[in-house]
């Protein structure tokens, strides 16, 4: 068993080892720009661990695990113009350092880089591995246009909400994986248990995310506790405490909304929260999706030792404090 | 033998077909209204013929014909971004019509889409097309990007001027000839020679595209005569002229730039054109790679009679006046 640590620095190493062209210098240097960020490297360590469930030899999902983390950037670099977001892991996003059209078109070659990767494998592979990619990239594209629907409406459902974060976050931690399944020889059926155990891990890990913003403790947490509140966020805390308020707490939320005093306003929608059970209700949300992702991984008809692992490190997924 | 408006027909049709998903509504009401502001589909067409020259069903590299022409309009949504064009075809750009959020997820959700007919074909067949693809997609962001770097330099030489245009137009027809050949049947030599004539087509046809912004009948013609001189867009023709100026020409060029009476900044760029021989040079360079392009088409191993489509087509294109 190889430690998190270790699939990570491979996968750093894969990327520094790109040989992306140099010129024209404003397409690519904020592509090299963008990588040399950091980040957690989630998406190609699962396509690795996927592999290697089914191979002794990781190294063989090298390219599918660069398309994955390349397309997450991808999806970053376009995200981050359509949100406006100044700052990306800690540093200026790339249309801030350039601008909108460095951005698209940076994004779109990046995109492209990454059906790239997917196009190095033999025939037999890609013919599984590129529709799994197409869908999901279009599924990734769908989350994002829902995330921004969801902004402007009132009535947005829990199951609306559940279906954004499954397409905006969860199906490319299902296809990381199943890739790395299909690429390290599984069947189809297991490969397809594995991307179900992806999805519903990534679910619980983005209710898990909702919960944090709220409950975090200030001391572990890397952003701002109560950020989402503050933005008006419609979490899945929120959807559920405007479900089940009642029409005075609703008028309540509604007012808290507007209210300039920031910490009256985190203080007032989480003793809402509180009188409604939320924290429970998310959690119990939470480890639903959990749950069905450890069955998801048990009906994975392969020895326990090889999936120990990934049994690990959805562990260490959920009980994370930041 | 087929004529043109038959291939058309035939993708205007598959383009109606396209069971393209109804929601998120804002992620493919533009591609559907994109999709449907028209265009000559000048790119399938080549695909269909390509596959004709070695096969007599061409309707099998209906996917492929799809899929250039599904990435044409994507490039076009985002460069239409990029270059702040409010029309397209006499219609709102997607972005105009939206807003550039919209522009860009429907221009990245086009592009996957485009990758899924690619999809469609026989792993075998993939191992070949999708390289093929790949190459071309990243060549034409990058031409993309030395356009829009051109707009803010004034030491482009003739040969870059040449590379842009191959990477930004040319390289997309020999592609889209190429991937009909493949998908046709044809041996790796002759779909080489075909996406040469493309490329060299591709580049005739862009020149021309200079010559007639100037030269063409204002009764003929579909845009502004005079316009890329307008714009002061540096065409082969003003590059040419910069290039072969005296001293005195190249301020009076300069000065040209700055003028504000259109009509007199026209007169006067044509004057000196005139003076140095300008339109004779930009077409002989035209004629160059037209002759170039037949000579690629004469040396693929097939007969004549089934070459005849395309002779009458590369006829065609550099005979029009529009």
């Amino acid at each position: 068993m190889n430690n998190i640590a270790n699939y990570q620095n491979f996968i750093t190493k894969a990327i520094e080892d790109l040989s992306l062209p140099k010129q024209p210098k404003q397409l690519y240097e904020p592509i090299h720009y963008f990588l040399g960020l950091g980040g957690k490297k989630m998406r190609p360590v699962l396509t690795l661990m996927g592999c290697e469930l089914f191979n002794s030899d990781y190294s063989i999902a090298k390219e599918a695990g660069l398309a994955v983390e390349l397309f997450h950037n991808f999806s970053l670099i376009h995200d981050d113009i359509m949100d406006e977001a100044p700052l990306r892991r800690g540093h200026k996003t790339v249309h801030e350092k350039w601008n909108s059209n460095v951005g698209i078109l940076s994004g779109d070659a990046l995109l492209i880089i990454a059906y790239q990767k997917i196009a190095t494998y033999e025939p037999s592979l890609i013919g599984k591995l590129f529709p799994l990619f197409n869908q999901t990239a279009l599924e990734v594209c769908e989350g994002q246009q829902l995330d921004m629907d969801f902004e402007n409406r009132n009535n947005v459902s829990i199951d609306e909400y559940i279906h954004m974060i499954k397409y905006k976050t969860a199906v490319l931690l299902g296809c990381s994986l199943q890739m790395g399944a299909i690429i390290g020889g599984s069947n189809d059926k297991n490969a397809k248990e594995l991307y179900n155990f992806g999805v519903n891990l990534g679910l619980a890990f983005q209710l898990q995310d909702d919960i944090l913003d709220v409950y975090a403790d200030q001391n572990k947490f890397g952003k701002q506790v109560g950020g989402d509140i503050i933005a008006n966020k419609k979490t899945y805390l929120l959807l559920n405490a405007f479900e089940e308020a009642n029409t005075a707490q609703t008028e309540q939320l509604n007012q808290l909304a507007d209210e300039k005093n920031l910490k009256l306003k985190v203080e007032g929608v989480k003793s809402i929260y509180a009188d409604l059970n939320i924290k429970a209700k998310a959690e119990l949300k939470m480890n639903d999706f959990y749950e069905i992702a450890l069955a998801n991984l048990k009906s994975i008809s392969i020895s326990s030792t090889k999936k120990q692992p990934l049994l690990d490190l959805a562990h260490f997924l959920m009980s994370r404090e930041e």
